[in-house]
């Protein structure tokens, strides 16, 4: 297993972290001044300050990126919703490439309109339908572009509105279906957040090997949550077994980036600097 | 599929879903009255009453009994913790021996503490092996007086503090392991809550069939949630599949009781008689 303590050359931090305190622009100055190496910016962020902009700083910063947030929100509830997603799907494909992103991150998307609480209908199955067509005609197009597909299996609780890719397995039985050669373009971003609690992950992280796991994000659990979305924890804080699905990981193959995610309305009023200091230093001890 | 709007001679009610506005004895008056044929009661509300007294109150009225909520929370820190446990999970069986339940409803417990939000480890691989353990010792004894186990998997954002069984397939791996002739002594809980975002759920149920599915509990998952445990809604009210999972359940040979499980605070602040007069419409037309 990686040792990290010693320095940050495994560390990455995905600018949702500090996006209430931080600028994209704000957030690459404060991550390259502390000598983290990488970042994953989310989309709206990027389109915020430019495309162009964004893919000139980072370059400048000297960051790498281990991802692009986010892709996906495939279903809809009529054909041109669905071609809208996929249309929107390939723009973000383009942004990754401009970026020089190591992949886009998919959130797969659910029932339609349940995100602003409307769902237009309750038959996840279609829903999930959709996510595998959606999945299968953005693939040609990133494959074409080299830009790799990160499916994230998200929480249960949020199969409903976010994801109704739920499960590590069932991310993996997609992959296995549109890329069953393996060949890197499509694999899984893997939350610690969505998926520790999975009864099936020592075996399922094993099955994803190596061309299979193509970014790492980490958070903690906190005891309790008090809410679906933005409460979870500071790496350390809760009670996610960091260390030893780290070891999983790297003994599937996985040598990439560590990436701190972490939504919390608890941190995103904090001071940016602390915030970042404590990512660094529990990345340093907890991860 | 059976047609449920003609009568209520399936319909149960858990005595949680009153627990607010009504004491088990008015509660068990309530349903009576309605020609609700069964109810689930809950422990702690049987025991503010006495058992003897529960008991006779629930064979006077003539009432079924779905299950009894609940045993399980297996996992401890120490012998004498384990040991507590098991000593209690024996008294719950003997308690649902006396009130004539269907079965004992685990509800198998997690990380020692959490509960109170003081987790005494982060180990859930630990506190799976202790669940597997307490059902086993408890089965035995179980078996004597023909109480029939149900694990309830509960949802993995419960997984940290009530129950680290968080699939239908991991409670269904465990009856199998304990129970392999299928005798009937062990089996599941399925709630919808818990388990209608499983991409594996009509796998699962097929592979459940008469003999291990041992109740079936109602509600529905509102769009949003806005809190882990007490947010669940009215059947109707949310994005659960209703007719379409039963239509599994009674595929798979399933025919009892519905049962009507739910933990809100919204419907706990509203009248007794407008709540169970809803549960009654709903069970009629959208379960």
């Amino acid at each position: 297993m990686r040792e990290l303590s010693g320095d940050l050359r495994h560390l990455s931090i995905n600018s949702a972290t500090a996006r209430n305190q931080l600028t994209l622009p704000a957030f690459i100055e404060a991550c390259a001044r502390r000598g983290i190496p990488a970042i994953d910016p989310w989309r709206d962020q990027v389109h915020a300050v430019g495309l162009t902009q964004v893919a000139r700083h980072v370059k400048d910063a000297g960051l790498a990126l281990t991802g692009y947030c986010r892709g996906g929100f495939f279903p809809a509830v009529d054909a041109a919703g669905l071609r809208a997603a996929l249309e929107d799907n390939r723009r973000a494909v383009d942004e990754a490439k401009a970026l020089g992103a190591s992949c886009l991150v998919l959130v797969a998307g659910a029932l339609p309109g349940a995100l602003c609480g409307t769902p237009a209908h309750r038959n996840i199955g279609l829903a999930r339908t959709q996510v595998m067509d959606g999945i299968a005609a953005t693939l040609d197009y990133a494959r074409s572009l080299s830009v790799p597909l990160a499916i994230e299996p998200l929480h249960p609780m949020q199969a409903a509105d976010r994801a109704c890719i739920n499960t590590l397995e069932q991310a993996l039985d997609i992959c296995d279906a549109l890329d069953p050669s393996r060949s890197g373009a499509l694999g899984v971003a893997l939350d610690v957040y969505h998926t520790w609690w999975d009864p099936k992950l020592t075996a399922q992280i094993a099955r994803a090997g190596r061309e299979r796991l193509l970014a790492y994000h980490v958070c903690d659990w906190l005891v309790p949550t008090r809410d679906l979305v933005n409460d979870r924890g500071m790496m350390g804080d809760g009670i996610i077994e960091l260390k030893k699905i780290r070891s999983l990981l790297e003994r599937a193959g996985y040598a990439g980036y560590v990436e701190v995610e972490i939504f919390s309305q608890a941190w995103w009023t904090r001071p940016a600097d602390e915030l970042l200091d404590t990512c660094v230093a529990r990345y340093q001890t907890v991860v």
